[in-house]
Parts: C-alpha cells; structure tokens; sequence
C-alpha cells in the first residue's frame, strides 16, 4: 500500500459539497473526487481497514453501489472475503431478504444465505452514514444468515442526521473517519 | 498482498455457474462466491491489477455495480485514481452521458467529467465482458472526457459472445483472467 496515508484533515478536504442535491437544502457530500484521486482513495481504504482489523473483520459486507468501492478494497487489504449486500433481483439464486423504509417508500436488500458461515464476523463499510436506515437493515439481512454484527465503519458520518445513536441501539458500534456538521 | 496467489485454473474454480439465470439456456457465471473467499478476492485483484500496472493505468474505470468491486481495489493496489461509471442520476454533478443499445432496449451511464486529466491513460475494470456493449459505451464516454482508453481487463470472459473482438475494433485491447466457453 501507501508509504505514506494521508491524514483524515486531507481526507476531509478531498470531499466535494455539492448544493441542493439531490433537493433544495441538502448539501450532498460526493465522494467522486476523494475516490478519483490516488492517495485520498489508498488512504480511505488505509484507515478504514485499519479500524475492521481491530474489530476483529472475518468478513466485509458493503452496500450497492458506493459500498462495493470501499467496502471490497477493505476486505482486500485485510486478505478475507467480501459480501455485498445487492439491490432486489441482482444475485442468481435463492437469496435471503429485508424489506425497509425509506424517507419516502420502501426498499429492499438481498444476499446471498451461503456467504456466511454461522457465526463469522462481518463488519459493514459504507462510504456514507446519515439516518442509518440502510446499515440496520444490512445489520438484520447479515443476521439473519447467521453474521455476528457488531460493527460498522464509515468513510464519512453525518453526526446531525442521529445514524450512529440509531445503530448503536441495534447492537452496532460505528466508526468513521470524518464527520461534516450541519448537515 | 498476499503472499502467494491462487492460480487462474484455481479462481475459475471459485466461480459459481447459476443455470437458466437471468432466462431459460443462460448459465450464468457468478462472482459471488469468488469474492467470498478471502484467497480468492485478494488473488483476483493481484492478476487484475499486474495486467492494469503493465498496461500503464494513470486511473481505473469501473461500471456500477461489479465493476466497482474491482476496479476500485485495483486502483488502491496500483495507488492511482478510481473513476465511477455510473448508472443515470447517481451522480450528484452535471455529467457527461452515452446512451447505448441492450439485448432489450436502451441503458445510459454517466461520469463526472472533472475526473479524468486530458490525455489520462484509464484502464476498464469489471468482472465479466459477454458482447462487450457496456464496456464499448464506457470507453466512448471515457474518451468523450479527454482520456485515452486502450484496454480492459475482466475476470471472465465468455469467448462465444464476441465481446473481445467487438472492443477491439474500437480501438480497446482486452484481457481476461479466465474464460468459459459454450456460453
């Protein structure tokens, strides 16, 4: 990996503000340019895997489609395997499922039951905690095929949106690497 | 990385066959279980990313989803950038777009245009090349962005669906860890 990872003040910096998307009055944290730049994206995964490692990771669970990219690279770095958690209908066989609610309407996640084994530490890598709904749904579809589910790690947190506090209820520990206020 | 990677005969071992998946006579060929393996991920992401450092990548490019399981841990292997190619309205900028022509219908992706340099050597990463359609529409918008895309390196190809030679007369150079022919 890298010599020399960048710290979390050069991480931070490396993050877009996009205004009003994707409506009026949300201020969207892209993290297209982080990822787009050599060092921002080796260190991203540089600290996030440093953190699965002490959690103990036997296996990394990510969310489609921005989980993939941290998430897979994370698993990558520690040598263990990764599962994603998929869109409805994406997987090519039996899968297990959860439904969820979304600020407006339902969604839903699926795995794969067989990607687990009974017991195996998963840790979830997302790049981006708002209200957590997403992560406690994940947390549940990884239980629920056997997962233990004690931690959760970020890329970037938004504290004002109250997803670390609704996780920690579920029995999931987040950690992130930057936080933006005011969100 | 890891110390000594599997064998290319050994990772296609790792790939599940699904049959009749997504329709009746397609054996669909499944990453799921290869990037479940620990062994297998990291091994993957090794003979992806020898090809992409030889082949002179500045940045990766990966399509949503799979590509961006491994592009983005190619990227962090070699250091450089990871470019998105997105499905439409994911990104939260003004982008650039390519509509392009599926078995049934019409798809479009996008990327932001501000991630690739003038004249950036981008190296496509994605698990499987069948047509070759997606790859095809994703140099063009590549290029369209100012980079110069003269290869892509799968996991798997399926030989039988002309894919390879299609991204050749466009000027792209394919390469393949493994193949399964009779698709």
């Amino acid at each position: 990996m890298i010599p020399s990872p960048l710290s979390l003040t050069e991480l931070k910096a490396l993050v877009r503000t996009v205004p009003d998307f994707p409506k009026p009055g949300i201020q969207f944290r892209d993290i297209t340019t982080l990822i787009g730049d050599g060092a921002g994206l080796s260190s991203s995964i540089h600290h996030l895997a440093k953190i699965a490692r002490a959690k103990g990771a036997q296996k990394i669970a990510g969310m489609e489609a921005r989980g993939f990219i941290f998430g897979a690279a994370v698993a990558v770095q520690l040598g263990i395997g990764f599962v994603p958690v998929r869109k409805p209908g994406k997987l090519p066989i039996k899968t297990i499922g959860i439904d969820y609610t979304l600020e407006y309407g339902t969604d839903r996640l699926e795995i794969d039951p067989d990607a687990i084994a009974d017991g195996e530490r998963v840790v979830i890598v997302d790049d981006l905690i708002a209200t957590g709904g997403t992560a406690i749904a994940s947390a549940k579809l990884l239980r629920m095929a056997g997962a233990l589910v004690e931690d959760a790690v970020f890329v970037i947190d938004l504290p004002d949106l109250g997803g670390t506090d609704r996780l920690h209820e579920e029995g999931v520990t987040v950690s992130t690497l930057i936080d933006f206020e005011g969100q």
